[in-house]
């Protein structure tokens, strides 16, 4: 049997309109950014992934599909070797930028992931399978989402207002949070704090408390807190929230608020690389770890991840940049292919108004979406749309993710509230 | 595409002849027992698998086959969960006895294996792909054994003297090693301890040093020693050999010795199984743990392991029972397709006689097996000699591995010699 080798690699970087959600580090740019990978074999199939396109990231995206002619699609660990080669030659983290949140030392995750998704949808194509039976097979025929709510201004500055509305009280998160229940179905929430003072958070959460009564909730103000502030606001919210999401910066200061509180903890800050696990576990910082094939080097080392907290005795759930639907398929498969994945995943998508692969296979329902049932990631690229979304990041402006910069623009006097209170 | 589902299984105990080795426990019989696992699908596709063969198991591995018809090969998740459901109605631990040397609390993991590496190897012939490919490519396309000695004597009771003769001594045990370099090319030599005295057990690895001035050397006492024995020899040996394994019984004990010595720990009888990790790695009882697919349900939790030890900074090897053709080529597959595989694996494979996977597949040369180039696991039964050894397994007695029974039968005094030292 013949087998396939990797023909050419297209990167196109798109942009779609975000809100103005606000988070510890400023407030989402007008336009997000993302990219898709595309990798073609000379047995004529494609394989799709999603991931960062902040300008460093491209640049190291670029080199690696120079790099990849006539690789096997299913030598990952060559794959990865070769990522590695070739950002040997770099300098510095991570190009992808996270607005500032995250502290990413080393590239290799980052740029492996989206060609092991785009390589794995290849693999599922070619043996006429979906992805997540590639991964071990389905745990969970449908994936639950989680609402993600933000403290929001009304419209991005001189623009008119978005659909969604201002939300900076209680009364306003939970009207935010009516529309995600009402239209989407979610079964749990999650309001994205570290921006308003943490009583008025608690507040917010109380409200929706007092409004979804059956709801599991969870608080994440991304390390806005002190371990004496996040200690209180434990105390606070015990038997309120199911998770308090990286309350204070860091793994000491996580272990602290870990050693005094009952509250499970999660983070997607301060163990974001596998590296960081050891240091966690010895310092019992943290209950539950927040996943994230783009930033963890992709599907299969997302499993190795949830393969560690599961014999660790810890918990898992799914981080969300703003993404699209290739990524949300992928995130899909994964989610569904994982035994301890219990809590339902965070996703920016009910935030965006533009995607760019074919509709029908990603439908929200009940607040969760059904694994696809075609091969690969089950997804087609709408090239009309892809095409657009090129053409608004080519005119759009933005380059990278610039969170603080962008509040700073309207309002001068803003430093990050990390660790502020 | 349609998509194959399995029809039937068939599993076939085989016996082969089994040199008197002796280890802590006592010595092995005069056959070995292994089961080929066969399962059939409705596209009219074979996988393989081999396990362990006590009765015990076989009755598991009957019910396991006797439920999973109409499973879906890929479908590895559900394959988990269909074998916890069955075995939810057994009691007490692994069936498989390894000789009274472990104790393994569930056996989940052993009676999943060979299902597991089954449909892999069935993925594998449906794909086109080697085995080696499912498990994320190839790191190296050889994978190194050592050459596995024991104490043993001339032949079984009764019986004429096997081709390799008595080793008691120094002197007879480098004359075995000798006969292991020259005709397998091994690089590497590993003795099995826990049967003489220690300090006759170090002036054999001496006298081995000396005669193999280049070779990595390894002992396994299988925790015949008190901590401060292990401690003596650990002084002793200190820069002779490249790892000590389970020199004492227990994670605690061997904390103990790890604590008090520079030289490398290694296991397969502390930590056996997942949930032995955590209070492992808290303790810093072993710096490199033996991976064995057999034990640790399969290739895709072993793949697990791996990550998990290179994640928390500890080394990874491979241990053996006595085995054939069929688990050589799954272990050979997997340490493919495993990085921080670093350590020769351990193959009883020159002591057994007769082989059921037909020739040609699985040479040794200089020590190394080559990746099986075919689809799967790239091996065919040879049905004569599977034939031929089912044979003698109905005639030949044995039905379960009883290391110290048979040993008690030659010498009615032995007990054994766990923690003697
Ligand atoms: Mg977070
Ligand atoms: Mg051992």
């Amino acid at each position: 049997m013949t087998r396939s080798r990797i023909s050419r690699v297209e990167v196109t970087p798109v942009a779609f309109r975000d809100p103005p959600l606000l988070n510890v580090v400023g407030v989402h740019q007008p336009w997000a950014l993302r990219a898709i990978v595309e990798i073609h074999t000379d047995s004529g199939l494609t394989g799709l992934a999603e991931t960062y396109a902040d300008e460093t990231h491209l640049a190291r995206l670029a080199a690696v599909a120079a790099a990849v002619g006539g690789h096997d699609p299913y030598d990952l660990h060559g794959l990865r070797r070769l990522v590695t080669d070739v950002l040997g030659r770099e300098t510095g983290g991570a190009g992808a930028s996270f607005g500032g949140m995250l502290d990413v030392t080393s590239a290799v995750d980052t740029v492996f992931s989206p060609f092991e998704v785009a390589c794995l949808d290849l693999q599922g194509r070619e043996s006429g399978r979906p992805v997540v039976d590639l991964l071990g097979g389905m745990v969970r025929d449908r994936v639950p989402f989680s609402g993600y709510l933000f403290y929001k201004w009304a419209g991005h500055p001189g623009e008119e207002f978005d659909e969604w509305g201002e939300a900076l009280t209680p009364d306003q998160v939970v009207a935010q949070a009516r529309r995600m229940v009402d239209g989407w179905g979610f079964g749990s929430l999650k309001l994205k704090g570290g921006v308003l003072p943490p009583e008025d958070e608690c507040a917010a959460i109380e409200a929706l408390r007092a409004e979804f009564p059956d709801l599991p909730l969870r608080l994440d103000p991304n390390g806005a807190w002190s371990p004496e502030t996040s200690l209180k606001v434990a105390e606070r919210l015990a038997g309120v929230v199911e998770y308090l999401e990286d309350p204070t910066p860091g793994i000491e200061g996580m272990a602290r608020v870990s050693a005094g509180t009952e509250l499970t903890l999660a983070t997607n800050m301060c163990v974001i690389a596998f590296e960081h696990l050891p240091p966690a576990v010895a310092a019992n910082a943290v209950q539950v770890v927040l996943s994230d094939h783009h930033l963890w080097g992709g599907l299969r080392r997302t499993a190795l991840l949830a393969g560690i907290t599961e014999t660790f005795g810890m918990g898992l759930s799914m981080h969300s940049n703003s993404h699209l639907g290739v990524s949300l398929a992928a995130m899909v498969h994964l989610a569904a292919a994982t035994p301890n994945l219990t809590y339902a995943c965070d996703t920016h998508y009910p935030w965006k108004t533009q995607d760019l692969v074919r509709p029908g296979s990603l439908d929200f329902v009940d607040g969760s979406v059904a694994v696809p049932t075609g091969v690969g990631l089950g997804v087609e690229l709408d090239r009309d749309a892809l095409a657009l979304m090129h053409e608004q990041y080519l005119t759009c402006g933005v380059r990278r993710r610039e969170d603080t910069v962008y509040m700073q623009s309207i309002d001068r006097s803003f430093t990050p509230n990390t660790g502020r209170w």
